[in-house]
This record gives structure tokens, C-alpha cells and sequence, in this order.
């Protein structure tokens, strides 16, 4: 008679199994605002590397089901339990293998946070450039997993630009290496961008060699910019890329969004900023350059946003820059703070960020509901979020957001910028990629996952 | 009876069929110095995507192997005609489709050169980075085909890091779009970074959505340094790398391949240059810094050329940097003007540029060989070149190559770091990526191509 799963994973794993009720629960959320049906059959809290390959071996033997999970800070639920499944979580993978500046490289285990990389790196006068807005909180695996992007990617590049190799354990337990240490390598196809937001589905991301780099020298110029209302904004940041200048930070804040900031925040942290002398509807364009073109570039975004009608607060000390940023990054609390949030993630290219602009005002609009954005200007990926009380999403905010999808489709986009399909966009899969590639992407899958054990339901239909 | 090949071609392609003496035995070659055994059935010059879909379909319908070809300037053998096969020219769709300067993109066929692209940008005040060193005769299809690598990597990146999205012709004459014309985007796989540096096994690129970029304003600072040896030299670029900065250009010549470039460009060239001052013997390395930070990265880099043995020309105006990078671009030219040539890729860690030279010399020792390198030595990829007489590479140098690729290997290194896999190294595919990887990449071939057409016997072995 077939052993018992969970035996078999005692046996293996001793404590790193973990099947107390708080664990279960745990893994039934993200920071999607989802909350999933079922809890696991178990959470393996992986040790070692060794530890990994123990539970996918004894997965592929029993036919169970596995959702690797990260630092579990994923907005499209790409690691939620699924029914009868072993969460598989590297978190505790956190060690800083190696860092090699002479070769600008990192080799770090999946589990290591984005920010404690960073943390690493800057006594040595390097960083990590890859900078998801979550990063203080999520982990590098985690960031590979979905091609994580954030607030630098238009002069920065996304996650992809930025791994060099992996190593990731196959679904039967078996590591593979991808990639490799060199700046340049085109042997075979290339697994490691294959890998680099594959969701889980394909293996489970252990260990990554990362590129670094050497810090930006030279001064950070910071131009808060307010604008009568959003269009005039998203124009005013769409010219900005037309005109030849490539700011390091390009963030557009409508008004809804600052609207709720400014009470999240509140008076005191408001005052002496440009947000206390921004009227009512008013729109808010925040541009940061760097490196040794600065201040040239700088000039340029001044001139082309009070050409478009913005009024500027220029300032060119770091601690200053810094406080205008901060405004951007409260606006996740700010929006958490008021209920559930499903924070939608569509990307255009950027010359129709006025259009888009303009359809999620109109969904809004028709559906009655307001729908506070944020957007990385710089490279035409929105952010619009819903927020709803309760554990569901109302049937209106999906229907609110499958217009939305919709809409940034069919301005030449993407459904997803940067957060992953998971779960809760594979409804819309097709719909952008069309019927031939999701049939060859399947394909693929079957080619890493014959018994379609990991992650099954994240980005493709599950099987009926 | 079933119909024969050639008749449907014939019917199907009318004059783009070529089965003239000509062109099938034109279609045997590349730029690798390698001919191969056999004349192919027939060469489709395809006018338009519809012709290489029409293609496809009978080649799928027949069983009959196709061999994509773009400018036929490869240097892997991984264009060139194989037995029975069908040769699939895209040369002639060499329209530049859109050049979208909003959104930094343009849309281009496959057969567009790469200089011709520049050329279309350079008056808008755009660029296109991807740079391989035969940019004025290989076409941005081919670029794409091989992942294409240059003089600019390092800062600039390889040509993956340009591709935004693909049109592919499959295997059965289906048209596959991959990607978008956004900065950022996530959902499904990243199949256009699989497409990138396949070689023809996966599909027949036809149309490419590029990134382009601002022409880089500022002063370019060049500077030419002479080192007594190659080796320090070696360590000087390994230096610079270390010391933080990031020259657009870095590239080394060693002391053969100086030598056979001034008897090539003549007394008359060399005159007035730092090749002129020359020691017998000596080792040469060109950097070149651009954008706002030019000067004070300039100042750097010949600090550590200085403090490591070196004699610096620095020359601040475009004009003389341009004559300092000819004598770099003279290099395949001389060497290519004394018999055939078999251009060697391995790519290391930039760390490990000096051990990698010190075993080229070595190997050319042992096998009593001179072996012309000369290396992009931001990014650790250096090509030694072996020459010799006749159409057949002899035994000694392929024996001295897979020395060569197995001590870069073991320097942490890759066999090819821009130039692909192509025929000519098939056979070490497995030595560098695993048994398991290469099982991996030929089901996800099987995936595309269940028929095996698509370019057999390039980057796997043929079916026995």
C-alpha cells in the first residue's frame, strides 16, 4: 500500500514540514487582496537545497501538486495554496552565497529579500538595480519568478536584464543550472530568460547570479510637478520620453490616489510639501535623474512639463528627493488602509498613457466606481486599484477590470506589467497572447512538468 | 502519387524559387571559413512573410528540411545548406516597417541590415545599440537569430536586451507574434527571448519590434594605451572593470593580430597613429567613454591603464577616436586577407581575461601555432582566430579549439559568447550546458518543430 504524503514528507523533512493551522491558513493569501479557497495539505519550510529536491521528488512520486512561495508578497496569487497541494516555501533560503564585484555579480539563494541584497551591497559602492516598489519586503526568487519591473525600468531595465543564471530544481527533483557568469554566452536556448517569470510553473528557483552595479555617481535632481488634472500629466509624461530624456524615475499620481495619500499621511507629513498646495483634482508628476547628466536632463523635463502646464518644485539634494518619493511610496498603506485592494497592473506603450488615462476614467465612470491609479510614466505601466470591503472581489470590480484589460489591450498593451498572470488574471490569457502561443507555452510546460504538478492553475487553466 | 518538392515550390513561389547553379552553391557558405558538404534542393529568396509561410507549409507537408537564411554572414556554420534541404532567404524583406520615436521603437523585417537601420535613425536623433562587428553587412534577423553580441555590450547590452516582441513563421506556416511595444510586460513566457538566439531551430523570424534609444549626447573621450604584453593588458582591463566604471568601448588586440593589421592597413595608415610607436611584441587596448560622465570615466580608466604598465593616447574629438576604433575594425579583414579563418568566441568572467590568454598562448605553444586574438574585453569575450589554407579547418586546429573551449569552460566561461552554436560546435554543447539542460532544449525544439525541419544538425546533433 502507497504511503501517506505527508509520511513521506515527515520522513524526508523532519521540521521543515510544517502542518500546524496557522501555516495552513498563511498559505492561502498573498498581497492580492485573494484569498484562496483551499488550505494546503502542508507547508515545507525548506532548509537546504537539499530540502527542495527531497519534497519534489516525493511530489512527482505521489502525483501531489506544488506551490513554490517566496517571501509570499505576489498580487496576482501565483502562490496560494491550491486543493490538496505542498506549499513549497524557500524563504528561509536567504543566504548571500557570494559577491563578486570584480565580476559585478551576486549569487544569492532565492530567499534573500530585494532590499537585504541592496542592504549588502551599498558599503561596497554597488546595488541591485531591479527595484519592485515591494522590494523591502519580497525576494529575489520571488522577483524572478514574476520578472518583477518597479520604479527604474525604463533607463534601469526589468528583473530579466538583471539574472544571469540559476539554479532551479525540476519538478522530478533533479537541479538544473541555466545561464552562466559571463556578461555574453549563446549556447543553447536561453532557460534562464525562459525561466525569469515563468510563475513556478516550469521548476523551483533556488539560487540566482545576479548582475550588479556600481553605484550612480554624481547628484540626484528631483521635480515634483502638479498638473490641473491627469490628462494634462499623462501628456505631459508621455512628451518627456519624446523628448530624448530617459529620467531614472517617472511617476504619474492622479488625483483620487492623492486624495487618499494625503489623508494616510496627514497634515503634518504633508506640510512643506508640494502636496499641501495642490488643489482639488489637481494631478502630481514626480521625475528623478541621475548620473552624470543630471542636471541637462533635468532642465529638459522642467521645460516640458511647464510647457504642458505643470508647476515645478525642482530639488537637487538626495534627502529632499527622497521625502518627494516617499509621497509615491505611501500610496499602497494609503489605499490598503481604506479595505481590500486589487491593484491591477495593465502597461501601454507610453505615447497612449492619455488614453488609457482616459478609458479607466470612463470605466469608472459607468461602473460608478473610483478608481484611484498610480503609474511608472516612464514605461507606461498603470497601477489602477479597486478597493472593496469583504473577502471577495465584487463581480463589478471584475467586470470594472476586465474592461480595463481590455481597453490596455487594445492600446497595443499588456494585461500585466509586472505582477504576473497567476491566478487571477488567467481568464485573460488568450485574450492577449492568442489561442497559438498559450497551445505552445502549454507545450513547453509539459516539456519541464510531465505530470503538471507545479503550480498547476497559475497562468494556464488548470486541467478539467 | 505525391507531387515533388521543387514542382511545389515552383507553383507556390514562382520566381522566388532559385534552383540556379549559383545560388545553390552560394548557399553552402558563410562567413565562418567553413563549406558545407552539400548543395541544398532549392534557395527561396522569400518577397514577402506570405512567401516563407507558403514555403513552410510544403516543406511541413513534405517532411523537407528548411535552413533559414538571412545576410548569410554568420560565423558558426548555422545558415549554411543541408542535405536535401530547402534554403529560406529572408534577405529580401529589408523593409523598415514604422520608427516610432514616442515610444522608442521601430518595426523592421528581418532582412534590414543593421547599418541600414542606423543609417534610417541617425537623422532622427536614434540609434539602435545592438552592435556586432559586421553591422554593415548582417541583418537585424540574423542579429536576432544568433542573439548578437559587438563592441558595445557591457553599457549597451546584447541584442535579447533590444527585442520587445517577434513575428515568427512556425514550423507549418502558422504566424506567431510574441511579445508587445512595451517597456514592461509579463504574461506567458518570455518567448521572444527564446526566439532570441535559437538559429533558425524554433521558427523563421520574419518581422522584429526593436528598442531603439537617443543618440548619446556629449563628448566621446577615446584613448588609445600600448602594454608591454598581453597579459598586462589583460589586467588592466580587468582593472577598469573593477574600478567602477563603464566604457562604452574596451576592447584588446594582442601582438599577432597588431602585426598582421599594420602589414594589412600599410605604412601609409599606420602613420601618425599609436600603432606607429609600437614595440615588437607589445599588446594594445582602446576604451571609449561617452555620455555626460565621459570625461571624469576617462580619467579613470587611463589612471588604471597608467598604474598598470600602460602608455596612453587620449584623444577627445569624435573624428581621431573614430581612426583609433578603424584600427580595431582592420582586424578580421587582415587576418581574413592571409588564407581562411576560423574565428573563435569563448567569453569568460572579465576576471579571468588574463588565465584565458595565458591559455590561449599556451595552447598555441603546444600545437605550434599562432593564434591572433583579440578580445571585447568589457564584457570577457575574446576571439582567437586560427588561419589556415584550404577549404577543410585541419585536424591540429580543431584539436587546439577544443582546448580552448574546454579552458574557457573552466574559467567559468561559455564556448560561444555572440557568435551561436551553429554546426561548427554542436559537439561541445553538451560539455558546457549538461546532459540534462540539452534533453530539456530538445524537447522544448520538439515543442516548435515535432517534425525536426527546422535547421537540423544546427546546435543538436542530426537524428542518427
Amino acid at each position: 500500500m502507497p504511503r501517506d504524503v505527508l509520511d513521506l514528507l515527515g520522513d524526508a523533512l523532519g521540521d521543515a514540514l510544517d502542518t500546524g493551522e496557522a501555516a495552513l491558513e498563511a498559505a492561502r493569501e498573498d498581497r492580492s487582496g485573494w484569498r484562496g479557497e483551499h488550505r494546503p495539505l502542508a507547508v515545507v519550510r525548506a532548509a537546504s537545497v537539499a530540502d527542495v529536491q527531497a519534497a519534489l521528488r516525493i511530489a512527482t512520486e505521489t502525483g501531489t501538486p506544488v506551490v513554490p512561495r517566496g517571501a509570499g508578497t505576489g498580487l496576482a496569487g501565483g502562490a496560494i495554496a491550491s486543493r490538496g497541494s505542498i506549499v513549497l516555501d524557500v524563504s528561509r533560503l536567504d543566504r548571500i552565497l557570494e559577491v563578486d564585484e570584480a565580476n559585478e555579480l551576486a549569487v544569492v539563494e532565492a530567499g534573500v529579500l530585494n532590499g537585504a541584497l541592496n542592504d549588502a551591497l551599498a558599503p561596497r559602492g554597488y546595488w541591485y538595480a531591479p527595484d519592485p516598489a515591494s522590494r523591502a519586503i519580497s525576494s529575489i526568487g520571488g522577483n524572478i519568478a514574476t520578472n518583477a519591473g518597479g520604479l527604474l525600468c525604463a533607463k534601469y531595465g526589468v528583473t530579466r536584464e538583471a539574472v544571469l543564471g540559476l539554479t532551479v530544481v525540476l519538478a522530478d527533483g533533479r537541479l538544473l543550472r541555466t545561464g552562466r557568469r559571463t556578461v555574453k554566452g549563446v549556447t543553447g536556448y536561453d532557460l534562464t530568460a525562459l525561466f525569469t517569470g515563468s510563475e513556478g510553473t516550469l521548476g523551483v528557483i533556488v539560487e540566482a547570479t545576479v548582475r550588479i552595479r556600481p553605484i550612480v555617481a554624481g547628484d540626484v535632481v528631483t521635480i515634483a510637478a502638479a498638473f490641473p488634472d491627469v490628462a494634462s500629466a499623462a501628456a505631459a509624461s508621455a512628451a518627456i520620453t519624446a523628448a530624448r530624456v530617459r529620467p531614472a524615475v517617472l511617476e504619474l499620481i492622479d488625483a483620487a490616489a492623492l486624495a487618499r495619500i494625503g489623508e494616510y499621511l496627514g497634515p503634518e507629513a504633508v506640510a512643506g510639501t508640494p502636496l499641501e498646495a495642490l488643489a482639488s483634482g489637481e494631478a502630481f508628476l514626480l521625475a528623478q535623474c541621475d548620473d552624470g547628466a543630471a542636471h541637462a536632463e533635468a532642465a529638459v523635463v522642467a521645460e516640458v512639463i511647464e510647457r504642458a502646464g505643470g508647476r515645478t518644485t525642482v530639488s537637487t539634494d538626495a534627502a529632499s528627493g527622497e521625502r518627494l518619493l516617499d509621497i509615491r511610496r505611501a500610496m499602497h498603506p494609503a489605499i490598503a488602509a481604506r479595505g481590500n485592494v486589487l491593484i491591477e497592473d495593465v502597461a501601454v506603450p507610453r505615447s497612449a498613457l492619455p488614453a488609457m488615462f482616459r478609458a479607466i476614467e470612463e470605466i469608472g465612470e459607468r461602473y460608478g466606481l473610483v478608481i484611484p491609479t498610480i503609474a511608472h510614466a516612464g514605461d507606461g505601466n498603470l497601477h489602477p486599484n479597486f478597493v472593496f470591503e469583504g473577502d471577495e472581489v465584487p463581480a463589478e470590480v471584475w467586470a470594472a477590470a476586465d474592461e480595463l484589460f481590455r481597453a490596455g489591450v487594445a492600446l497595443g498593451g499588456t494585461l500585466t506589467g509586472e505582477h504576473g498572470v497567476g491566478i487571477l488574471k488567467r481568464r485573460w490569457l488568450a485574450a492577449e497572447l492568442g489561442e497559438d502561443s498559450v497551445e505552445l507555452q502549454r507545450g513547453i510546460k509539459s516539456v519541464f512538468d510531465p505530470a503538471g504538478i507545479l503550480n498547476p492553475g497559475v497562468m494556464f487553466d488548470p486541467p478539467a
